[in-house]
This record gives C-alpha cells, structure tokens and sequence, in this order.
C-alpha cells in the first residue's frame, strides 16, 4: 500500500495502462470499454475496473472511457506533469546508453549531469553532457534542484553512494547496481535488477523443459 | 502459477533469495536460520519458509538453512547448472551495453551472435562478435543452438521480430523494446521495460510530495 491506501500492484500496473492508452491515442482512438482494454491488455476487464476505480473511476457506464481524457488523467496521477532534473551516477556502458536514451528526455526526465568516480572518465562528454567527479556532487544537486538519481554503479560502490545521495537531499533513487539498498522511508528506490530478471527467463524455459 | 503449481510471486522472489544467499556465500557465512534472513532481506521469516518449501523446503529446525546447499539447489532450479546460448537483435546503445555486461556471461549466458537490421552497423564488432544481418538470422539460431534472444530494438519494429524469433524455434525473449509481446504459450518472455519502472519512481516521488 502506498500513503493513499493503493495496493502496491496497482501502482505498478498503471505504467502499463498508460503505455496502451498512448498507443490508442497515437492511433486517433476516442474511446474503449473496459472489455475491449481488457482484450488488448490480457487482463480482465474487472480488473481495469477496479484498477481504476482507485483514481476515481473515469468510465461512464454504456460509453467506456475517454481515451484522451484517461492517459491525461494517469499522466497526472504518474507526475508527468512536473518536470524531473536527473542526475546519472557510474559512466559505464549502461550509463551511457542510459543517457542516450533521449526517449525519457522528451518525456519530463532531464538528464542534467553525470558523475564517475574514475578520474579517466572525467571530463568526458556523453550527449554533450560533461561527467563531472564526485566531489562536485553535494553542490550539483543543491545548485540545479536535482530530484532523481539514477544509479549504474558496480554492487560494491553502491550502498556508500546512496547513503550521500540521501545526505544530499535527492529524493528518488532508480537503482541498476545488484543490490538492495537501505535508504530512509521519504527516499524512493525503484531497482531495476537486470539479471534477477534474466533468472527469471532462465527459470521459465527450464520448467517447460521438465 | 506456473506449471508446478508454484505461485508467479514466488518465482519472481527466488533470483533475490539467490543474490542474498550468494552474497552470504561469498562471505563465508555457513548457515542463517530464516530470522536472520528475514532480517537481511527485510521480509518476514515465514514467508521466507513459504516461500522455500514450495521447493522442497531445505531448512531444518533448530539449524537454520545451509547456505552453500540452499545457493546450489536454487542455482539448479534457476536453470543455472544448464548453459544458455543467446543472440541480442538490436545493437543500439543498450544493446551494447547488455554485450558488454561480462557478468551474465560468466554465469552461463554466452552471447554467441548479433542482429541488426541497419546494414551500417553489419560487421561492426562488440566485444569481439560481429553483427550479422537479420537474413542470417534463421540459419544462425538453428546452427547455434540458440536458445534465448535479447530484443533491444525499437517498438515498432518489436512485434514482427519477436514472430520470427518463434518461427525460428527460440524459446525465451528477454525483451527491452517499449511494448507487450503477444508469443505462443511454450515461448517465454521476460520484459525490462525501463520507462514502465521509471514512471513507479515518478509516481512514488509525486505520491510523497502530496
């Protein structure tokens, strides 16, 4: 549950929801039931229901919902209507190819400044972006109201760098490193833990083969 | 609930169980009794129990679990005691990144070949493995083996290449493209869809600052 009293899995679900009513939008869609969301979703349409029920509904019974006005309403409840400033921490391959994903970009989540603890890396530009040593961090992130961190730094460095994270005030961690990290409660982690989910597929294939 | 029986939840806890029981490993750290693990991994001891005895249980009373025996035989229903032989289509920047992240491939998943439909980037080397043209793309799955196939390409081109990933006889998808694979039932895919995990961050920040 989340300070709302919305289930955890909802919360993750509505990415998804957002995503299919982007495409629908992108393809003039004006409006759809719940049945046929649930058709092109793989869910069930009481489930749409009462994923969205926790938001205040938005369907009108015997007219479905307003596509336009639904993926403007979620865009909202996501906070895509605030900007985010975005720093990236650990200039490795992910990290860069993080930072030349110019899709998050044009969506509300600018990168602002990039750092690395290896000197070599230092000065380097990655999209015209300069990664700047960690000493400059505490100040970057005062000096331009840096809200989001993104973490693509090797397990072992990673708990240490969220701790100054923390002390310096960001408020969102999104987390490549493999590994969990303790952070205080008003800080939020998402991880993205490539090979759990790599296992995952490893763990399917190898029980249909049984 | 996947073909045992074994609730989806559950699978997608086991590669975290791995990754702490590893690093308790690495540690040298003999056996932990579910208390402490639960302590470790800030989830309750019994659904660590529940959680484990869907496989056969392996912890003893009054012991606690053996490490090195727990690791090993979740390893072994990870699919970890079989080798993977993966191709990556799309080699963009993530994809080259996800070549470059050595650590998978010294845990089993060897990346043996590289698609692109860009004929600019046909015969480029990364980390040493040509990108091959998508013509070659059948022969090479069947003479290889091929079992998993990373998909880093665009959305749209996504959909057609995942269909001719399962007409060629490959069995997982790990997919990074921004969209919802529709596969036959023995195909397996596991989606990263970074944007869907950067958006629960938006949310959770926006959620907190309310």
């Amino acid at each position: 549950m989340d300070g709302k009293g919305i289930p955890r899995a909802v919360i993750e679900r509505l990415p998804r929801y957002f995503r299919y009513l982007g495409d629908l939008r992108d393809n003039h869609v004006e409006r759809i039931s719940s049945q046929d969301l649930s058709v092109l979703m793989q869910v069930t349409a009481s489930q749409i229901r009462q994923d969205l029920n926790h938001f205040g509904g938005f369907g009108q019974q015997g007219y479905g919902y307003n596509v336009n006005f639904l993926y403007t309403e979620i865009s909202k409840i996501l906070g895509l209507d605030k900007k985010h400033r975005l720093i990236l921490i650990g200039a490795g391959n992910l990290g860069q190819a993080l930072v030349n994903y110019v899709t998050f970009e044009t969506r509300g989540f600018n990168i602002r400044g990039i750092f690395d603890i290896d000197p070599k890396k230092q000065g380097l530009l990655i999209r015209n972006i300069p990664v700047l040593p960690m000493e400059e961090l505490q100040s970057f992130i005062r000096d331009n109201d840096i809200d989001i961190a993104v973490l693509t730094v090797p397990k072992s460095e990673a708990v240490g760098i969220a701790e100054l994270l923390v002390k310096y005030g960001i408020r969102g961690i999104w987390n490549f490193a493999h590994t969990d990290l303790n952070v205080p409660k008003d800080v939020v982690t998402v991880n993205v833990h490539l090979y759990d989910s790599l296992l995952n597929l490893s763990y399917q294939i190898n029980e249909r083969e049984e």
